[in-house]
């Protein structure tokens, strides 16, 4: 019995902040059956002899299995594999169904496309209050440069390196932190004009406005759309009128044509439209790429999450430009 | 000896994709002298005892420290503490240097400002290859609501929560996944517009036009600039003519004041603009403040940490806006 005088939940809480991966854990029982868990109370221990080590709880259906077990194999999860996650956390049967499983050491079923996965050969067995806690040493290792997959006081989450200290601007004389380089608005619109004049110097964005740019993208997703649709969509990035004429230009240009009646006129892509605006969207991706390369893929992966997050929950109903125009008629 | 084939190297590498906290474990020798190591092995073992364990190299001079004390101390470290994470890493003989530090259980020395906190009473010490592996049992514990420090690919690093999977926009007959939810060109405009729709509907920011606000705002971070500097600086947002323009009405409201001599012209903020762009510095702060609740704490400072990064990584050459003009002469 414990000393403790503060609450599990407190304990639970507390632990939480400690950040990790996710690993599922695998082995072979005797009866030829695979087991498989997830933990994230897996950790390295030695570098020579190359140990490492997790938990299981006592009350886990698998323990008699690993406790028997002579390999165990360790598969360190990427951002992809949020499913395997969830699927060996539960207490199911079938936990390997439809799951492609070679045999490892001890014919232990291996995963793929882990970040890293460890073939271990069981070396300590240890108490641990309600969990035994299992050593293995490596005997088998690969890894990919997968994003892996983090947990953060109980939600998964994604990790991103932290920047240097270094600030952004010179500012000797910063009177008022409010704007400094801290500001998040400042941060937002510094960024998205280093993307949109990168991505603008590509010959086949420049030959179009910004509201031609947009009109012709949007009309690449969604086929056709009213006048009226069209300039809500851009209401953000120009006026009834401006919209007006950057259709027009594009219709002077066979890019864009009319369709249907005066009361009920639509417009869409030509097909001359539509090749252009492939070449735009190749120009667009390449422009990404770019930036992506330079951030880092790990990093990419958590500044989409975050800004996505970010959409989401402060939303105030802006118009979705690229939303398919379903409700149009 | 190790069975292992791979290079120690390979094992290195392949431990970092699991990401981990960083903690500082301390204790008190019997010679009354306190020591303290960084460690990123620390992890839970049971709830009931409540367990944690953590390793520690055979050969660390405070090994024989933790080896007979009776406790310890587990500090999860906060996005705040990479100093004391590198403080307790290195090998320096007064890592507690200038540091105060309360004596806890078994006089353990207690860092303070810590995500958790620890004390422990040592309960097992395991085998471990080069290192030995300690468990000890949580008597007493702290949590705050710090940003937990992260350790990634031998990175410091932050993380954030993970985005459900609901897509953003419902794009049912998305034909081209370029320029869906997932462009990184539309994640950032659609952040920004959402940010910037928000603080234009703040009655002190509504009142002038996005130049005007910028004018007010670069003016009251440099005290003075020429009228060249203030274009050149405006050069993203507006055209020569529109600087010029936005200056003009200003000046008439008599929030800015025109210095020197036509050939040397200056301006600077009146007292009265002053007292106008503190409430809009106020408004926009009050503006941030209201996004990062919405998005969360530790979100936030992720968020902001990968803009920076990704501004610094992929910066063209854009003008600092707020930064002061020192070489404006």
């Amino acid at each position: 019995m414990s000393d403790a005088t503060f609450d599990p939940m407190v304990f639970r809480n507390a632990l939480g902040t400690f950040t990790t991966g996710v690993t599922v854990i695998t082995a072979r029982g005797s009866d030829g059956n695979p087991v498989g868990v997830t933990a994230n109370s897996f950790n390295s221990v030695s570098l020579d002899p190359p140990l490492v080590l997790w938990s299981l709880a006592k009350t886990s259906g698998s323990l008699p299995v690993f406790e028997e077990a002579e390999y165990f194999a360790v598969h360190i999860l990427s951002n992809e594999q949020q499913d395997l996650s969830n699927r060996f956390a539960g207490r199911g049967q079938d936990k390997f169904k439809d799951l492609d499983v070679p045999n490892g050491l001890g014919k232990t079923p291996l995963l793929a496309d882990c970040c890293a996965r460890m073939q271990c050969k069981t070396a300590y067995r240890y108490e641990g209050g309600d969990h035994i806690i299992f050593v293995g040493e490596v005997i088998d290792l690969e890894h990919s440069n997968a994003t892996p997959l983090v947990f953060q006081a109980g939600k998964y989450a994604l990790a991103s390196r932290k920047v240097d200290e270094t600030p952004l601007l010179s500012s000797e004389n910063d009177q008022n932190s409010a704007f400094s380089e801290d500001y998040l608005g400042y941060l937002l619109w510094r960024a998205y004009f280093q993307f949109h004049t990168m991505a603008r110097k590509q010959a086949s964005i420049a030959a179009y406005s910004d509201l031609e740019f947009l009109v012709l993208v949007t009309l690449f997703h969604s086929s056709e759309r009213s006048g009226d649709d069209l300039t809500a969509a851009m209401s953000y990035e120009g006026s009834v009128q401006d919209t007006a004429s950057a259709i027009e230009n594009l219709v002077a240009q066979e890019l864009v044509q009319p369709l249907g009646t005066k009361s009920r006129l639509k417009f869409s892509l030509t097909e001359q439209g539509r090749e252009k605006t492939l070449g735009i969207l190749a120009a667009a991706k390449s422009t990404e790429s770019e930036f992506l390369n330079k951030l880092g893929m790990w990093e990419s992966v958590a500044l989409k999450n975050l800004l996505k997050q970010f959409i989401t929950e402060t939303d105030p109903g802006l118009p979705h430009l690229w939303e398919t125009a379903a409700n149009s008629d």
